[in-house]
């Protein structure tokens, strides 16, 4: 699988006429080589030539970590002592074109950047992300078995109380639940309840939960490298009358807009669908952000699905398909499934229940 | 204290002759402003001119999670059909000199060189880290409580039984003492058994600890946003004498290395002072690390306690003292403390019994 997909890079670097592929943090680097870097001072850095073979820069302390496929690349390891960033330039000689992993710290751009006065950097993602956005059936394996363990908490949520417990709760309630159903890192877990929930990134807070709340619960975690995002609704107690006839609004736009995502329709043909379906109903104003995301060994990759996004969908792309309404003050909704393009139409990756659920 | 540190970047700039300064993800951010910026592909970036107002550029919907100092910045929220760098650029006008954060995305940064191609790009810690370095009373105050909270988890877990359980399973429990403990985010715990302690960075795994086992554990959070940091020797039953005098050798070479952190030392001179104990009792190679960091609002910052940095401390100084001696294949032993470097010499933060602990 790894080898395959540096051959994919290799030749996607031929197509650019990129000489040398720079990968340190962020996950370009464990999608191509099985191997994570550690986030820190210390520079991690694969350097990929066009021709010729691959070299990992790694300090020496964390060399130990490097287990993955040994064949792919050799080790670099460099002491505390050492400049890192001059490790790197002596490997790559002096290309004309190189690729940097678009979240490698912008520190250590400008250091390559003094160092390699005649080269041009471009984004590490021109690269990867037309390989990245195409999962293969593996990837889509691991999406829906990470998808299947997030709907499981959902159950069991469902059977959960909530009013009385702080936001703050309801998360590390999440948080280990996602561990305990085989996640390896839980990534995020939103926790809007009441009015917080009109907040679509709210970060959990002490807001203790009351007796018709609306609670939006978003989370996700990755799980043998691949990610989970999943939004569902708890109600403590029966909703308004309100509440149910704004959910079955987006409930409609959510369902139209997974209808819409089939291979060969543009990105912002999918938002735009949702998005008429909220309008319609006069919430134009209060759908603040797109309707998707792609989602692989990142939470949010290409393709992003957003007005503006001509790119039409593929097989094989994955993506969120997460309308919301947010009034203000009040509550918010959201509703958001995993969704894969196939010949036979989008699939579901997601199978929670996605009516409302009504708790204590 | 945040608009102290505002005019106090503002000074630096000047003396840089650096006309804006721009932030985004990393610890610079909270640092001077208490906001923290989420880590996604959408752009957060506080653009601070050396004359005139600043500007916090957020996505729309992440604005309601800015609560912080208001009048310490306006909010340009950009929407989601919107190109952030683009709003960025508007802010910043011409300048000829830009100092960007240090963990700023590289795709960012190519972006706004794209869009600013006669702005000259620097480090953003070339401005922030020498005031970084000098921590405020309130913030070694900080550093104490955090210190404090580990502290007493070092405590608990003398009580604890080792043998038996996976490195996974007591990796767990340090995360979730240290969320109880008031930690708002637990940044990482190293569990290293066995030989896998002979690897500084071992991600702990699914090794089963047994009798006669070494097991480092090196864990660390944020509390208030300043950071936590310990490492203490478990050991399953009595150590062996070699076990023993080998800790010995550690020990003397922590204690001299902080009575060494004297103001007015360069860092490189109390490197050498734990160096040179390992290596005359015969260790030399096998202390295969610097000897500290710097730490404050990130786990690891400037100072660091390592050769070639001729920097000399100065009053208010964080660090960490942490030398190890690592056995291939057998066990590795770590012990650090935080200290602070004061006119009335080194202060350790961390209180922690420094003995070997003996659990079953």
């Amino acid at each position: 699988m790894h080898s395959q997909r540096m051959a994919r890079v290799r030749r996607r670097m031929d197509d650019l006429d990129v000489d040398v592929l720079l990968l340190s943090v962020g996950a370009d680097l464990p999608w191509l080589t099985g191997y994570d870097a550690l986030e820190t001072e210390r520079l991690t850095m694969l350097v990929l030539p066009r021709d010729g073979d691959a070299a990992l820069v790694v300090p020496r302390l964390e060399a130990a970590r490097v287990r993955e496929r040994p064949e792919a690349f050799s080790i670099m390891a460099w002491d505390e002592t050492d400049d890192p960033v001059d490790v790197v330039v002596k490997l790559v000689g002096s290309p004309s074109s190189a690729a940097i992993g678009d979240h490698t710290w912008a520190r250590f751009l400008l250091d390559l950047q003094r160092a390699l006065p005649s080269t041009s950097f471009r984004k590490g993602s021109d690269v990867t992300t037309p390989l990245r956005m195409v999962k293969e059936a593996a990837e889509v394996d691991a999406l829906r078995a990470a998808a299947h363990a997030v709907d499981g908490i959902v159950a069991e949520m469902r059977a959960r109380p909530f009013a009385g417990r702080t936001e703050t709760d309801v998360h590390r309630e999440l948080v280990q639940r996602m561990l305990d159903a085989g996640h390896e890192r839980a990534n995020f877990a939103i926790v809007g309840s009441g009015p917080n929930g009109a907040s679509p990134h709210h970060e959990a807070g002490s807001r203790v939960i009351e007796p018709g709340d609306v609670v939006v619960c978003d989370f996700g975690g990755s799980m043998h490298h691949y990610c989970s995002d999943i939004t569902r609704l708890f109600v403590v107690g029966e909703p308004s009358s309100e509440v149910r006839d704004t959910y079955a609004v987006l409930t409609s736009a959510q369902e139209q807009a997974v209808h819409a995502a089939q291979i060969g329709t543009p990105c912002e043909g999918v938002d735009a669908r949702a998005r008429r379906v909220i309008a319609d109903a006069g919430f134009g104003n209060r759908f603040i952000h797109r309707t998707g995301h792609g989602i692989g060994v990142e939470t949010h990759e290409e393709p992003y699905i957003v007005a503006g996004n001509t790119t039409p969908l593929a097989a094989g792309n994955a993506f969120s398909i997460e309308p919301g309404i947010y009034l203000p003050g009040r509550f918010g909704l959201r509703l958001e499934d995993i969704v894969v393009a196939t010949p036979d139409g989008p699939e579901r990756l997601n199978q929670a229940p996605r009516d409302l659920a009504v708790v204590e």
